[in-house]
């Protein structure tokens, strides 16, 4: 077990500190909600795992400071009310692309999620009927494991060497998609994304926000999915098209980004679409998606 | 003049009450920002022509009161802050999909722009050097006038018939758009157009929320623009391939719209897209987008 940087009783916090590396949000045995460092066991580093956690007192995205230790149930690192603008990125691995017989792209493919699809890394994967099987419609809800990029401060067009100075750091997310309702139902011949992306819960982010201080080189990172515990997506981060830095200056041109905004970086391949046989998730698929020394989220296709 | 229907000191509010008609947001000679309801000239209908307004005391998508009138400058009738999601809906009316030689979808088209692009009614509308002319790359920048409604309470699949129930009212909203951002660099085969739509101040609104007890039928209302005084587009809200009540379904599948949400509900034709010999907005360009019985916006593009 790691050395408390801090210990004393909740709100008297002993000393500011940015030292924070796995920045975790959760349910103590008080029920009540607190935000932490996760305690790890040794040798792992998915808080996922983890059962403790330094409580943090103050704002993770400013001043804060670390203070006891507590047990704690998992939510997403932020609470989805911090976290205004979810950010997408399409086809940002050559090879996904290659399989859905898409074009590499020349510049990031942008489309958003409401922040209302932002859940827990354990939450069910609610489906209502519309993304169910009916008559001359198959429910083709498919999985995506992305990297998940949590910005710090603004950022108003900024260049891809400033880009890094502000993140605070990184997640594991799921990109949760119907692609039925994102691509024949999401209008013709451009069919836009959001219809088939955007449902409640279909955005399972974390098991923390890992500092960049640990995370000095985003595109070193393997990233996965499991499904029932088969692997069907494996592959690194070194694989985007473009970057983290490119993609965070690209989506600041002309535009603000603010604090507690968030990115999904795109998926690489391994996914159904474009499969001759696909396996579409139904009732009760266990999916888990992960990403090196960050950790995984497991989420259950809950039919509703 | 109106009578007012309540008059006290602010904060002091006689009479609780939801019987406003038109709500602004604005500054007042004391230099504060308050919301209100317009106090219009007489037989006119838009509150970017007014200079007074009823004050309101409390949430405006709750319980509230009617207080004082005051001088006002008009900004976006709800606090940016206050609207986390912004939908748009693509290609909804017939003549705007077949200038722009785009099929007429089955189902709505949805995107969404950032918060932050949200903007008053007399507002700059910034244009930084990436939307400009550049070397090879053409300043593409196009109006879009468009109906916008506002979400008064939580919708979560809810039908057709119970859709107007959530709403509070209807504004002016100004979709401004980049077509080689949003199109030919949207991606491709299948551009998103969030690159081309979401920049700091792309979105005017108001200048008022005229509420549903004034317009009981948004599918009978003429919208219009005007480029530097000479009309661009010119048609009703009876041409809409999906009406307001169906997208607030629609967006509602699965999905839980909230308090503040508003959803911009498509552009007739008369758009630059599609058009042999564009003319293309440029620096200095004044824009009015207006709907009958809301009002205009009238925002000028600015190179910064």
């Amino acid at each position: 077990m790691r050395t408390r940087t801090a210990v004393c009783f909740l709100g008297l916090a002993l000393s500011t500190s940015t030292s924070a590396q796995r920045f975790v949000r959760f349910i103590a045995t008080d029920g009540k909600e607190y935000t932490g460092d996760a305690i790890l066991p040794p040798g792992d580093t998915d808080a996922a795992h983890s059962t403790r956690a330094h409580v943090i007192t103050g704002d993770i995205l400013g001043d804060f400071a670390i203070t006891k230790d507590t047990i704690r149930t998992l939510l997403a690192p932020l609470a989805p009310e911090r976290t205004r603008t979810v950010r997408c990125v399409g086809f940002n691995y050559a090879n996904h692309a290659m399989e859905a017989n898409v074009t590499i792209p020349d510049f990031p493919i942008l489309f958003f999620k409401p922040w209302t699809a932002l859940s827990t890394p354990s939450a069910p994967i609610p489906v209502t009927a519309q993304y169910q099987n009916q008559t001359n419609f198959t429910s083709t809800m498919d999985y995506e494991t992305e990297l998940v990029v949590v910005i710090k401060k603004k950022a108003f067009n900024i260049t891809d060497e400033e880009a890094l100075d502000h993140v605070l750091g990184y997640a594991a997310g799921h990109d949760v998609s119907h692609r039925g309702w994102q691509i024949d139902r999401g209008g013709q011949p451009q069919p836009q994304y959001s219809m088939g992306k955007g449902a409640d819960g279909w955005a399972p982010w974390g098991p923390a926000i890992v500092s960049t201080s640990i995370i000095k080189d985003p595109q070193k990172l393997k990233l996965w999915t499991k499904v029932n515990g088969v692997m069907k997506q494996n592959d690194t981060t070194a694989s985007m098209i473009f970057g983290v830095a490119h993609l965070v200056s690209s989506f600041s041109m002309g535009i603000t980004l603010m604090p507690g905004d968030i990115i999904f970086t795109g998926t690489p391949s391994g996914v159904n679409l474009g499969k001759a046989d696909p396996q579409w998730l139904t009732n009760g698929d266990v999916v888990e998606v992960g990403t090196e020394n960050i950790g995984t989220c497991t989420n259950t296709i809950t039919y509703v």
